[in-house]
C-alpha cells in the first residue's frame, strides 16, 4: 500500500495523477484536515503534525510514504528522515542507518517528498535558467525548494513568491472566478518583471489554477504542474527500487483517512480527485 | 483575570475593546494559532478544541473566560456549559449544577460567549426586523445566532450569508485592498437585495473591514460591531454579577498566550491589537 500523505485536499491532486500513472497499486490517502491549512504555522508544528501522519500511515501498513505537501516537505521532509529513520527501522544499527540515508542499504520504510522532484524537472526543461517558485508563505520562507535547485545548478537565478491566498480561494471552489484571478495576477507580477523562463507550481492546490496561471505568464514561460511530475518521479521511484516496488499490493484499491468530519472529506475531496470517494475517520490525535 | 479565547488573532479585537472599556482587569488571552481557523471545521472538532483551551484557561485561575470567537460560540458554548460544569465544579451536585445553569446559584467558574450580546444588541436597534448575520461557514451553518433572535422576537426576517474569504483576506493585512472589495460586494449582495435594516458582524475579524462594510451597504443599514457590543456586555454582566467581579484582580496586566510560535503571534497580533505584545507559548496538546 502506497501512503500519500496532505494536510487537507490538495495532495489530491498528486493522487489523481498517480491513479492515471500507476493504477495497479494500492493507495491509502490520509489528509489532516481538521488542522489544515498548514502552509502559515511554524516549522516546529509542521513537523510534529506530519511526524503523527506519517506514523499512523506506517502503522497502516504502508511501507512507503509520499509527502504531497509542499509545506510538509520543505519543513519536515528532512528532518523525518534523520531523526526517525532510526526508531522506524528498530533493527538497524546507527551505521545501518546512515547507509541507508546515503542509499547503501535498503530502509524498511521509506518517505518521499515533492521538492526533488520539481527541482529536477525545472533543471531539465529551464533554458535560460531564470525560475520563479509560487508556494506557500512557510514553503517560500523555508527556502528548500531553492536549495534543492542550487544544489544542482548554482549559477541559476530563482525568484520566490508567497502567494498564501490562492489555498482559499481553491478550497472555495473559485478557482474560475474574476476575483480570483485579480489576486493571481497580483501574486505573478513580480515573477514577471523577472522574466523567468520556468514557473514552479509549489503547492498541490496550484494545479486547479494552471490554465489561468499559464495563460497569464504567456507562451514563453513554462509552467510545471507538481502533479504530473511527482507522479512520474514515483514511476522512475518504483523502477529503481524493486525491492520496495515487490512489497507493494496490486489490487488498484484506494482508501481516504480524514482528521475531520467524513461527509466533509467526501463533498470537497470528491472535487479535487473528480471522482467520488468514501472517507474513513483516522484518529492521529 | 479575565480569560479571553480565540481561535487565532481575531479576538483581539474584542479584547482591544475590552482594554478601552475595562482597562482595570487583569487579562489572559489565549489565540490557538497552531489550528485556526476554526470556521470551515466540524462542531465536533470545535468542540473538542474549545474545551482544551477553557480547561486551559481555568487551570491558569480565570474565574471568568470568555469566548471571543463565535465559531467556537456557536458550536461549543451551550454544550460545554451543559457537559462540563459538574467536572468544572467539582464539589457541587447535579442539582446545584442545574440550579447554576438556570442562574438559581453562582457557579464557580463561567464561560461566556459573543452570539448573546450581539443578539441582544440586535434585538435593540432593528427598525423594521429585517437582520442580516454576516459570518464563517461554521458560524452561519449552526444557525445559533439565528435561534437566539428568533428566542426573543419570533417575527424576525432573518438573512444569513457566509462569508469564508473574509478571514484570510483579513490576516493578510488586505483590508485596504481592491481585490477584498470586490469579495466583500460579492457577499454583501444578496443581503443588500434582502433590505435588511441591521447587519450583524458575526465573525471577530470583520471589525477591520467594518469601514468598508459600512459604506457599501449605505446609511439605512445599522451595522453592529461585535466589539463594542460584547465588551458592553461585559461591563453590565460584571455589574449585575459583583460576586464575580470581586474575585477578578485590578492589576491592569495583560498576558497573551499562542499555541504556535511566539514570534508570529506578536507580528501579527500586534497589528490585530494596536500595540506591541509579548506572547507565551501554551501548552494546550
Amino acid at each position: 500500500m502506497l501512503g500519500v500523505f496532505d494536510s487537507g485536499f490538495g495532495g489530491l491532486t498528486i493522487l489523481k495523477e498517480f491513479l492515471r500513472q500507476l493504477p495497479r497499486y494500492e493507495y491509502l490517502y490520509l489528509g489532516d484536515t481538521a488542522r489544515t491549512p498548514y502552509g502559515n504555522r511554524s516549522a516546529e508544528v509542521i513537523y510534529d503534525w506530519t511526524k503523527q501522519s506519517v506514523e499512523y500511515l506506517f502503522r497502516q501498513g504502508c511501507p512507503v510514504v509520499i509527502l504531497a505537501c509542499f509545506s510538509a516537505s520543505a519543513l519536515a521532509l528532512r528532518r523525518l528522515q534523520q531523526e526517525w529513520l532510526l526508531t522506524w527501522n528498530r533493527n538497524d544499527s546507527r551505521k545501518a542507518v546512515n547507509d541507508t540515508l546515503a542509499g547503501v542499504i535498503p530502509a524498511t520504510r521509506r518517505i518521499l517528498g515533492v521538492l526533488i522532484p520539481l527541482a529536477e524537472e525545472a533543471i531539465k526543461i529551464s533554458r535560460f535558467g531564470r525560475i520563479g517558485i509560487l508556494g506557500t508563505r512557510a514553503t517560500i520562507q523555508s527556502g528548500a525548494l531553492e536549495k534543492e535547485l542550487l544544489k544542482s545548478r548554482s549559477d541559476l537565478k530563482i525568484y520566490s513568491q508567497a502567494a498564501p491566498l490562492l489555498v482559499p480561494l481553491v478550497e472555495e471552489g473559485w478557482t474560475r472566478r474574476p476575483e480570483t484571478r485579480k489576486i493571481l495576477r497580483y501574486y505573478l507580477r513580480p515573477l514577471k518583471e523577472k522574466r523567468i523562463d520556468t514557473l514552479l507550481l509549489a503547492c498541490t492546490h496550484y494545479p486547479l489554477l494552471s490554465k489561468e496561471i499559464t495563460g497569464m505568464m504567456g507562451r514563453q514561460v513554462k509552467v510545471v504542474n507538481p502533479a504530473e511530475t511527482v507522479a512520474k518521479s514515483l514511476t522512475d521511484y518504483l523502477r529503481r527500487h524493486p525491492e520496495i516496488e515487490s512489497r507493494l499490493a496490486k489490487t488498484g484499491k484506494r482508501r481516504f483517512l480524514t482528521t475531520d468530519r467524513q461527509e466533509d472529506f467526501e463533498r470537497l475531496g470528491s472535487r479535487f480527485l473528480g471522482e467520488n470517494i468514501k472517507a474513513e475517520k483516522a484518529l492521529i490525535f
